[in-house]
């Protein structure tokens, strides 16, 4: 029910269980190429282990149920597509790698999949933004300061700023980076003798990833990723809540198009979307918090803290997807009053 | 997948979208019988409206989806509510009632049927914790001081130190209020003429909560459950830390029973439920957070943070959840080695 | 010039450097009373002791740069007091006691007395919305929900809603455990020799102080009043969100008597109070959030999780003493205007 | 006392009352200039106003108190610098703008002016790191996995892990935008005739700020800002983590040179500055919170969010400099034991 509320159904699909399954079999796959690449796994190995990946080999609760002995899914990930490759190839699957190597890459690849339609969404809302601000260039609307009337501003520069702000934020998460994971079990990438750096290489190029030395207890990126999403947060919660205090019955210079109703009192038009860009946002700096505070993760693999990622980091893009989603439905019914905005400009404060 | 790794089965049940539509449904029908007891609404109405509540009604992602429009699951189960009733019992489906009067007395009821398994689990730690308290009440261990071996105490010491965190925080959690949210509107109980304080009094004892005045934006009831989830989760963590740094391979006090197994090197044990312990409990901090910055709740009814609460204190309530099951698990299969901690404390510090 | 902004002087002077010394030399000094008490020192040095512990021994500032070596300002404090007494007397200074010891129940007592002044500032509150809800009980007034008009209620109604909530906090805070700290090295009291739990018991009345079993790395006290003030600040943080809210030019129901001037605009009158209530409970969620994070602290004794609550609670109550402080301010100079109120009253939705 | 322990005295001495203070001074000094040079103030007004800044105009704490009728110190600094200049300059004292341009562009001069402290502790830690990678490149220590051993690295592999987490939190600070705040009332540079941006480049040169159309309530640099700082305090606490872990009595293969005391056990060595970093960096992700929470700022000027940036992004600021400074020295000081290391290897996991 609240997915439904507090997300958008393009980010639930990219982020759910088999979303995640998803991209920890592309991880695999990867995996077995690359090895069968440089020439430590026979090609028909490599062939029938991308084969299983490509199946929905695995049911995503029963692989969380199983992956509680062991604290990772990727212990009974790897033992469901040894079990389903023949015996020859099944020593080559998830060759030389660590389970943390194939969360972490899959998290890239959810994240990657998620940030294409809080994107799109987002650019949706530059794009209604421009328009609104090029119409309302020459709009008088009264400047508010600590909610007190201040002095005249139009209504064009305020979409003007809530452009910059999504602008910014689209750039942020634009910087993020989105690497591979591969350091087998300290990062050492002992496994593959010499070819430890092309395997990543191989791996990274094959799932549209930047290369990167092992990054197990490194979590700056994954840090930043997680403010990027919550500078986006706030960005839109800003402009959610300008919405809602710029439609209250007493000013009403905007309101929401649709407009939502009340269970008790029919006569109410609420600002239905903006209350639901709000509810997501506010749930953002937490998670960010979290997430930084994830950072100290010990020695050569963490104790809980990066377990703690995966999930949280799933929250905030299904938030920030919400956010996103909801404010371009919140843009695009925006009504705009500007004899209203007149009416309140001729007020004595 | 996430669920299963980070949450209990009966926790997730007690708080999953068809848990949330019953509460609500639950409300519903405690509202109809308290209105016709007090003569507003009459018995056969009621009747029909308990007898569609006590169905499954509405599909929970249904309802989120439709809930999207208002902001609001309560004005589209209400609609369903009044399409499932004769046509005259209709006008007596959710009798002056505010979509926030059942969303907030169902969360009281999600919250106390979650509260029922965490609690369960929580006692079966403190049994054996008291167990192991006083088993190893003369079995002498190393104390250590910012990670640098201090003096001895012994493990029963250690055991009666968890115990105690673990016993205030079921102190902490019986002693949040769970009451009834009813009050119209605006929190005038408009509707009911003389009789609100009635009904609402009639709705809490059929629900087994508290009575109490409207509390639509007095939100420091939430916060204090917030708090009081977010304690425990600390109490638990704490022992989860414990037993990490005992298990350590070097100290190799503690282990776990059933002991992780690793996808890149079988020979280690890790101690996979004390991982996920703190995985669990690293969240709650960030969660409590946000509900505390909810509190600021406008005038009547609040415009987003509000909101952000109903899936927040899910959240809370299956990290918990999952916290607190893995502990149970952690410490029902823990090993303890006299040998080893007599051996570490006769080396030279 | 910050803690003249966002706090209240009798809470700053209640928590600054000199607060917290004063505090340890009070601890110390009790246990000199107490071990001399039960016979493990002569009373001559308890006296000696307890002279130097009424003195102003040392310079905070200098006492933090001396304790960055030790991360403790314990061992440098016990060194001056050291060097302060006659040399006989010296060895019963700090008897059996620990830094964690002398700076746990110094946190207690700085707690308490800087609670002193910020609960009567919330009686004051109390008092002040009690009338207020008295005067105003038929003052009618719009209601708001989700910032639309919605039915009337009146503004006496309010008040009495911010009351029970300041109500609450105060009973909350009062609900808090402060509890002495005395358990050695690692909690075992065993410097003692049977007298342990007297000597602490003593510690305990001397200081005014709930007795207790060591809880050297057992939090909850600690995070249950951290989440205690966080929900002070938020049931203060709504009543100046509703002021602010009220008190927009197009609203005007109430206004502060004061009214904060403008460098930019001489004819605005800001909710200046309101503001800085608003800036200072806005950073309480987050300090909340890191006192319950600091929770799970290794073993005996903790490296660095601990060491990062004294500064935190310090400033959680320099923060609600700041949100009490102004709340106070803004409720005495509260005015409210029943005709705007009306004329409100009769706009259509 | 507290800032001696979890700060570092050029960072503390950048961000007190009388640093904020200096850069206020230094932005209206630097914004006399600027009308003088398009002409709207006499260039003998403009050198009065300057000279007038040049001088400790006010007492930051008496700033403070009596910031707090208006809420804020921009108020009572402008009516002292009015007072301090010719009749005949008092006009041009602070010539269109508005109380937060000049908090604004005072809270990145403050940023600017702490960050470099703070980035050279950084770099020293960045060469010691480096020289440690490269003398522990061949110095085999066993890798540790959730606590457990797991396969060989060496310390020299650790060390550049560190390395490049302090590189990459070295320019994440370095990509962080410093901007001028310039808008005047409602951000419409109104008080310039057409003058405004030029205005808003002087004062940006003079200050060696980038320019930037103003940002009132667009708040995603500030955000940015704490979140760099952030991640910062997360690569430092990860490796004071590694330290304690690493110092452990039964691990024992780094030591701080220096060691920390204790009250109680005089045999003890603390990872004391360890510790420090740790107690610093866990106050930063709830800090980033609370400034990613308040980016929601209302229409034209926020009604207390905004004000609570300021000290929180002063104490960010300080606890970042504290962690850099504690690191700096711990890494200066630390002692490795490659024997320890190769015993530890020895033992049978």
């Amino acid at each position: 029910m609240f997915d439904a509320l507090f997300s958008a159904p393009a980010v639930v699909e990219a982020t759910d269980g088999r979303a995640w399954v998803r991209a920890m079999l592309d991880v695999e796959a990867a995996l077995a190429r690359a090895v069968a690449a440089v020439g430590l796994a026979p090609p028909a190995a490599a062939d029938a282990i991308v084969a299983a990946c490509g199946t929905d080999l695995v049911d995503p609760d029963e692989l969380g149920r199983a992956a509680v002995a062991s604290a990772t899914p990727v212990v009974p990930l790897v033992a469901a597509l040894r079990a389903a490759v023949p015996a020859d190839a099944a020593a080559y699957v998830h060759l030389g790698a660590t389970s943390q190597d194939v969360v972490d890459t899959a998290m890239m690849l959810v994240t990657g999949r998620a940030l294409a339609p809080i994107d799109a969404d987002l650019a949706a809302c530059a794009a209604r933004l421009g328009a609104l601000a090029g119409e309302h260039r020459d709009t008088p609307q009264q400047g508010r300061t600590l909610g007190q009337q201040a002095e005249p501003t139009t209504f064009g520069a305020v979409c003007a700023g809530w452009l910059s702000a999504v602008d910014d934020a689209r750039a942020g998460l634009a910087r993020t980076r989105r690497t591979v994971q591969l350091g087998g079990a300290v990062g050492t990438l002992s496994a593959y003798g010499g070819h430890g750096s092309r395997v990543a290489q191989l791996v990274a190029e094959d799932l549209g990833l930047a290369p990167s030395p092992p990054w197990h207890t490194d979590r700056g990126r994954v840090a930043e990723l997680a403010a990027a999403l919550g500078v986006t947060a706030g960005a839109l919660a800003k402009m959610a809540l300008d919405v809602i205090l710029l439609a209250q019955t007493e000013i009403g210079e905007v309101s929401e198009g649709e407009g939502g109703a009340s269970s008790a009192m029919p006569h109410k038009r609420n600002p239905a979307r903006a209350v639901l860009v709000t509810a997501c946002a506010h749930r953002a700096p937490g998670l960010v918090g979290t997430v930084l505070a994830a950072m100290p993760q010990e020695l050569q693999r963490a104790a809980g803290r990066w377990q703690s990622e995966w999930p949280t980091l799933t929250d905030l893009l299904r938030l920030v997807g919400g956010a996103a989603a909801h404010s371009r439905a919140m843009l695009a019914g925006l009504r705009v009053d500007p004899a209203r905005m007149a009416a309140n400009l001729r007020r004595t404060p």
